[in-house]
């Protein structure tokens, strides 16, 4: 009885979690399908997240997907696998400033949540655009803290979120990228650049998206930062709690949370 | 020759204006259409430009709007008048927490960009919903002044924003009030509340929302404070200068400007 109850359970939440990544993934993926047999490159898989959007909403291309971490590559390599065991994905171990691949061998090429993390975005970009044919797409995908509003109001949760923020540009990246993609995109010589702003907008009324994106994707990732700010002396044990309470509070009810990524679409 | 120039240039102008003025609002307000015959009350309709959408959209209803400004409602009847000749309006001079309705006497409410000027909103509210008959809805819009997003960042276009904040803030009103609509109609009672964000992007690729949204409605928005922002000592001319200089700047090439509405519909 017990095992069952568990088992049971189980099953649903794990349906409920599937349920709510497949309402964002629409939200950011839904409109991107490249036609079957094109050559598209993920730069900057990372651990799969979007590797796996990209093969079940493309089943016919060829994938080659890149990354920096050998680690997050294995990770990847793994969901995709388990995920989506027919596609045909090739791997690579690399920057994606340096890829060994000919100019001109892709047809599309597919950048989210990595231009966040590179000093210099639009070298990354002029490189990348060379491995692109001519009348070739790029979609990046960035998001930016800077769009992220909540009911109630809190000076201490701003400082969490400012954590984050500095965290990232003391990386060498910029968590308030999103805004600036297009000027990136023109400046690296993509033509034909439209942007697609993507708000997420989370209250007690959506209960998947409050615990799918303000709790496991928002709170969660400034969680990531904790120890560091505070050895950094940019937030205290107290001074985090207490932000880290208010974002929750605007997961309870009457809260809300409001956030936006950019999706870029360039040509080359 | 000299003349037909002009006339040209008057008419493409025209049009154009005619044209974004129209993107933006197909954005607020496509999707708010109201079923032939029915009793619409518009409370706040200010100088009427949103009377005119709402009897253009929705050209079999029977429209009463509202305003406590006996100027505001000479501008939107002359509108009315002008754009939409065949529509039925009827006009009540008064203030929106007092009219003289009977219970349960319309179908739905519309309200826009009003909630962000009244103290005590959900008060408001919950007057307003006493008009409504069961079942029929509210539709609520508002801004978010927190949502304005742009390329380059700038310190001094900040503080220029900040003075319309507290400047509404000073006049009793919220002009960060986009993100809590959802409980605030719920604190008022009504039920099956969603929000739809509806954000505006703008950058060189798509200069008439930038000449639309960003110059002509946000930046001449800001501008409308100039003077008490001054006396009130929270800016200086030149600080207020270099604000909206810095603000123009993100209508320019490589320039960006977001920004997002709340549109929240509910139900009695």
């Amino acid at each position: 009885m017990r095992t069952d109850y568990v088992h049971g359970y189980t099953d649903t939440e794990t349906r409920r979690l599937a349920e709510q990544a497949e309402t964002l993934a629409d939200l950011l993926h839904g409109d991107t399908q490249y036609e079957p047999g094109s050559r598209v490159l993920e730069a900057g898989c990372g651990v799969g997240a979007q590797t796996v959007q990209l093969v079940t909403r493309s089943p016919g291309i060829e994938l080659v997907a890149a990354d920096i971490s050998e680690e997050s590559l294995a990770q990847a390599k793994q969901r995709v696998a388990a995920e989506a065991p027919d596609a045909r994905v090739e791997w690579h171990h690399g920057d994606l400033r340096d890829l060994p691949y000919a100019d001109a061998s892709f047809d599309h090429l597919f950048v989210c949540f990595v231009l966040e993390h590179l000093p210099e975005p639009v070298a990354a970009l002029r490189t990348l655009r060379s491995l692109l044919r001519p009348g070739g797409t790029i979609t990046v995908i960035e998001g930016d803290h800077g769009s992220a509003l909540y009911h109630p109001q809190s000076p201490a949760a701003q400082a969490v979120i400012e954590c984050l923020t500095v965290s990232q540009a003391d990386s060498g990246g910029d968590a308030l990228i999103g805004r600036r993609v297009q000027p990136l995109l023109a400046a690296a010589g993509f033509r034909n650049v439209a942007t697609h702003p993507r708000t997420v907008y989370a209250d007690e009324t959506v209960p998947h998206l409050v615990d799918g994106f303000t709790r496991r994707t928002f709170i969660a990732m400034v969680g990531s930062v904790r120890e560091r700010s505070i050895a950094a002396g940019l937030s205290t044990p107290a001074a985090w709690a207490q932000g880290i309470a208010d974002l929750e509070r605007t997961a309870e009810p009457g809260g809300t949370f409001h956030y936006t990524s950019f999706k870029v679409v360039g040509v080359r």
